[in-house]
């Protein structure tokens, strides 16, 4: 797919913040001001959840100016279903008995979990890896790179399948079909996982026994107080220094 | 009791390390070459395991250096029946019924831990605090005062009396008595609990509780991968972080 910028503008502190479509895939890139041909920088993709790239702007361009100012460039692509892009139909019988279960206040069953999560992911990994082969092809992006955030499950099948990608941040805040504990085994790279200690809509078990069963050898688990939105600043100063140990 | 320095000696880094007494007991305080009357420091108490002041010395050398290097003091004293100091008799049979359970590989029961950890809190907290009366007169040392690692039952404690301690880290790596959770809820200064994933000698889920007991509305839980022994080198850089957001 062929990456087509449709903007651009030169932020405040220096960074350069690029609209593009990659096919009919809206996207962000933001390169710092360091970036250049004779001085590539390595990349992270910044992963977020399914609210589309619109409602989370704010919070992925202050992730990508921090990432910014340690050196890296930053990108991030619309999710399938998401923002303006079509709906995905699979998906949405799932999305209704999930929208009952939660106004019924009965826990969600796996077989919901599953057919909302693993669609999103079968389609999303490979647009994923396909902005990659984009985004690595300019001249200013050198690498290596590393993933951060968003649903845990892509971020888990990207670490996977894709080699390029060396270490990750992965946010224990969504659900998990079950099949993505076997995923979780097979990965090697470096991993800093975050977990909000009181997040209503997470079982706080599961994600204790995920952290358990990655494959890799350096993986560390942040826990801190608070709800979902409720991330500490330091903890997002935690995972900076993450990167900034693997990917320089 | 009285402070009485008994050796001093300047690192290469500039750090003065002096040897005290107190009372019977050893200590040893480093601060850094830019503490003076008319600039005094904050100060770290450094806890540590049974081993003996002596066989952890190099630790507690590197951890001082460490906190220097941020600008905070570093003191530790000698535990009850550790190193020169005379044994605990109270303690005796708890040490040796631990030993035979270890060796016949059985878990080590309640009354066991409760027989070994509980008189060993009840007389150190206050030699900490006795200490930390002494420190506190020095006119190099200000505050405000941190507590780190070392024998957790002795922070709980320390942090739910002392109220000149204003954040602690604490190690999640040794056996806690049954009513220390209930101290543990009683805790509301700001932590950050280090756990070893793979801990031969510490019951995960218990320190996984522990930590849901503290009653500190900041609380950080930072799991790392290996031993009792392998806490990363980065795991150590995470903790000066959170002194620096605490006692500066």
């Amino acid at each position: 797919m062929a990456l087509r910028f449709t903007s651009e503008q030169r932020l405040d502190d220096g960074v350069l913040e690029r609209r593009f479509t990659l096919g009919e895939i809206p996207g962000i890139l933001w390169t710092p001001a360091s970036a250049s041909v004779s001085s590539p920088v390595p990349l992270i993709l910044l992963g977020h959840p399914t609210l589309g790239l619109q409602k989370m702007y704010p919070r992925l361009a202050a992730r990508a100016r921090h990432a910014a100012a340690d050196g890296f460039a930053a990108a991030t692509i619309e999710l399938p279903g998401s923002g303006e892009r079509p709906r995905q139909a699979a998906v949405e019988p799932a999305r209704a008995a999930l929208r009952q279960a939660v106004q019924a206040g009965e826990p969600v069953s796996d077989e919901i979990i599953d057919a909302l999560i693993l669609p999103l992911v079968d389609q999303a990994v490979p647009e994923w890896q396909a902005a990659l082969d984009a985004l690595m092809a300019l001249p200013e992006i050198g690498g290596p790179v590393g993933y951060s955030g968003g649903v845990i499950s892509i971020g888990i099948r990207l670490a996977v399948v894709e080699p390029r990608i060396v270490a990750a941040t992965l946010f224990a805040g969504s659900f998990v079909p079950r099949t993505m504990f076997e995923e979780a085994r097979q990965v090697t790279i470096p991993l800093h996982v975050l977990l909000q200690w009181d997040d209503e809509g997470n079982d706080r078990q599961a994600a204790l026994n995920l952290f358990d069963a990655f494959g890799s050898k350096e993986k560390s688990l942040h826990a801190h107080m608070g709800g979902h939105t409720g991330v500490p600043q330091f903890a997002g100063d935690a995972a900076a220094q993450f990167f900034i140990r693997h990917l320089t």
